[in-house]
């Protein structure tokens, strides 16, 4: 950094050329790591894979999935590499390396991408996967493609579902819609700390890689999704995927209090905000007790079962059935 | 299609929607090929992978690597896989699986998707690669990201290259450059047949595949890079990576005729040009007789010799010794 700020002020990504950058991501993420033959630096980096391979990839568009202003560069660094590891936890997977597609505008400060670079290198840590290749390129609006593997010697797909099966889904949701609207309307972490949980929901979102591999491991789920639509969109894809049905008990769904705190009608962000990131998956009955007794290490809720035919239905409090709505993410609309 | 033009006239992708696109391209893309247990429509795709596996990821974007008004939608979906898997022939490997992510307008034709992805399936099918997976956003300009697995039982690095090492090149070069110049000034494919062969070669390059796993079978090539910056910058590369410098002979740079004919000093085009896509290799002097023998099916030319040192020397047709000049391509800049 000494060579930069000797050059006075702000230094951008175009200044500092694509050549000197390379050089730097290389220096920051190490030589050669576990289950790497070459790193980055050659045409294509060489890994040690297991036979049964995971692979997974995420976009992540400037004003489309996310907005600068509102996403510090180290939390974007985390949640690009961290939305990824959560499809990796929704196979029930452990992940392993990671390549990485930049496009950034010529006038980025170079500070926002080391500061982008530190945040994916902490993820990556967090969780034991090898940053092996990447691609820079020009852009008008920041563009971010991960692509991660993991290794699944025995995988959770999203067909798996049937009649019977119990749904259950971890942690809470909606707080990372909450949390996302609170950032709109000028709210910052620090102050209050029911604020703060649902700002974090939102801008630090943690993969569930233990209980994936947990319920992998064990052959406790049947088929699982990570919510990152929303609860009803991603329940729609298990039960389309399996050829089946749901019903979901809508005063069961996990609502943090700090949700409720902000919002009377928590219901809405908890079915549809997406982006929570928790693991949604379905369970045969006799294996109910088992993943009961994961609940507590997990915060597991029971919230339906898996039903015969393709409907979708929500049960209020008194018991009363209507169709659930499927409302979610649709990417091609501005953020 | 029929439901589509049903509707009347052009139909953009954010009126059809994220999910009917990604149920036709998994329909395009058929079911599970050789190699996948679970394709596109989980959370991550499972693969039967080798044991040394290579990743490599390559990021297109709008107005920085193409123009759209220059790229036919068809040839852009080859090229957007074909770069990636020239990657791959530089590390002498076999492709195997791709991800795409793709972001897009919300205003972008569907017509025009459907011809890209029928370009990219084309490829994939050319040269025996699965598509198992991809993620779409919205984006203000077209930005592809695509990342492909290979299998690499001996692969080929950049750092392998030694004094005395003869330097070897596959094809011509420049002829990209000069072909995306003849598109700048409005010549279309069609007419004439040698500004076809140079529109050709950069509209829609061939991967060396076979090539660079002929030259890893029988550990021909020392260090190996595919031609998609420039020669100069390449070969800079090749010589960094390993220690070393290099003597190119200038008059040995292999032109083509075509070049020839619209560049009065195609020189430079040849040294600097860049997306030749073909491959720069070093070969031990033992070996060299072997690869002479492979010139005639796989067009290559001796241009040079490693060195001691780090100097990249260019040495004209008078004997005349100076230095290379490193000019090649600056991705944070607009194509």
């Amino acid at each position: 950094m000494r060579a930069l700020s000797g050059r006075g002020g702000i230094v951008n990504v175009r200044d500092l050329g694509e050549r000197r950058i390379i050089a730097r991501v290389r220096r920051a993420f190490g030589g050669k790591a576990p289950g790497t033959v070459l790193g980055t630096g050659d045409d294509a980096a060489v890994v040690r894979s297991p036979r049964s391979l995971l692979l997974t990839t995420d976009v992540l568009v400037e004003d489309y999935d996310f907005r600068s202003r509102l996403m510090p560069p180290r939390l974007l660094g985390r949640k690009s590499l961290n939305v990824n590891l959560s499809d990796v936890a929704a196979m029930g997977g452990r992940p392993l390396h990671a390549v990485v597609g930049l496009a950034l505008p010529g006038g980025t400060d170079v500070a926002w991408l080391w500061e982008f670079l530190a945040g994916f290198r902490e993820a990556a840590g967090e969780a034991g996967v090898t940053l092996v290749g990447g691609d820079f390129s020009g852009a008008g609006r920041i563009m971010i493609s991960v692509t991660v593997t993991g290794a699944a010697p025995s995988f959770v797909p999203r067909s798996g579902a049937r009649p019977g099966d119990r749904i259950f889904v971890s942690g809470t949701l909606g707080d990372a819609a909450e949390g996302r609207r609170l950032l709109e309307r000028g709210l910052r972490p620090g102050s209050d700390s029911d604020a703060g949980r649902l700002l974090k929901a939102f801008l630090d979102p943690a993969p569930r890689l233990a209980l994936g591999a947990a319920l992998a491991r064990g052959k406790l789920a049947a088929a699982m999704i990570d919510v990152s639509d929303g609860l009803s969109v991603d329940l729609a894809h298990i039960c389309e995927e399996s050829g089946a049905g749901a019903e979901i008990e809508l005063n069961r769904i996990p609502i943090s209090k700090a949700l409720r705190r902000f919002r009377k009608r928590p219901l809405a962000a908890a079915l549809d905000g997406g982006e929570d990131f928790e693991l949604l998956f379905t369970v045969r009955l006799r294996n109910v007790p088992r993943v009961r007794r994961l609940s507590p290490r997990f915060a597991l809720t029971e919230i339906g079962r898996i039903t015969a035919g393709r409907r979708l239905i929500a049960v209020d409090a008194t018991g009363r059935k209507k169709p659930l709505k499927i409302r979610g993410w649709e990417h091609f609309r501005k953020a």
